[in-house]
């Protein structure tokens, strides 16, 4: 799925719309992302921009297409969760406000931890605005992993990360709503 | 000044440089932003970016165009503040997460409050960037104002505000580097 494409996440709802049919969807991971290396002086514009639209505004465009799906999940489910339904935006580490000066390498990345910081505003006000639709969303940092934008210096393969973010995605309830969790379930501070 | 027009800001810049001279820019305040109401509903990723260029992406090539004078200015003081050289982002109580549960009027204007919480993130890299050069970088709520955009409602007139704000600027410190404050000086959480 292009997430920047309107025609591209109708055409993907559809698609899952036909699997899941009337039991709507559970999960929605929110996944994609980009980055550029950009420090203060580095910095343009047009890279805010684009990062902005693939990194933040594209999970909020994939989430409202999405709705119609999880609410008729969570119309079937009580409680909150993945049994039910979630909205999981995968953030980072370096959109932590407060960690900002424990941080300073991720001051190399301008566009991508401001557009981050971003997506967890947009995980705060799905969780407000969701929760009376038995919606639950969080922001999850899976950690520095050794993918294409991770790099080779990333200290964790993908798949030590994955039993720990399951298991994270699996204990989910009504307290876990509009939090901003590592991939071992630790609050990272907004 | 056009904000989201290079060269505007550049011919500004040139602008300021001929009347402050050597002296550089003591006080650079990024007041310009403009709303639109969009709800969850409404919200589309024309309007997030529209909104993104003009109340974030602006701020943060206006400061990088002043930089050099801002530095001049840091080079003849010494401490941290308004006295020797400072940056200061009008933010909005909107941008804050911890209070989104708090704030649900705020839930219908989803680019705005989420461009700003990006703003304070370009404060919190700021602040860490320019320490150095002695810089000091804030996030400012004014308060809500009777003004254009705060419209009637808003509890305050413009002149009521401003000496409590002009008030909180005499007084930053290397303590306040980095912080997010209202027009009182209180502390507002991220």
């Amino acid at each position: 799925m292009d997430v920047v494409c309107e025609n591209s996440i109708k055409k993907v709802v559809k698609e899952v719309e036909e699997i899941v049919g009337d039991k709507g969807l559970n999960c929605l991971i929110n996944n994609a992302g980009i980055n550029v290396l950009a420090s203060l002086e580095e910095v343009t514009a047009e890279t805010m921009l684009t990062i902005y639209e693939t990194n933040t505004v594209a999970q909020l465009m994939v989430t409202k297409a999405f709705l119609p799906l999880l609410r008729k999940a969570a119309q079937l489910g009580t409680g909150m969760g993945c049994h039910r339904a979630a909205i999981i935006n995968m953030s980072s580490l370096a959109a932590s406000m407060q960690l900002v000066q424990a941080n300073e390498m991720f001051l190399k990345v301008y566009p991508y931890r401001i557009a981050k910081t971003a997506l967890n505003m947009i995980t705060r006000c799905l969780a407000a605005d969701l929760k009376s639709d038995g919606i639950l969303c969080i922001s999850l940092h899976p950690g520095w992993l050794q993918t294409d934008m991770g790099g080779n210096m990333a200290p964790m393969q993908v798949q030590e990360a994955i039993p720990g973010i399951l298991s994270v995605l699996d204990r989910l309830g009504e307290k876990e709503n509009g939090s901003f969790l590592d991939w071992q379930g630790e609050t990272l501070p907004w």
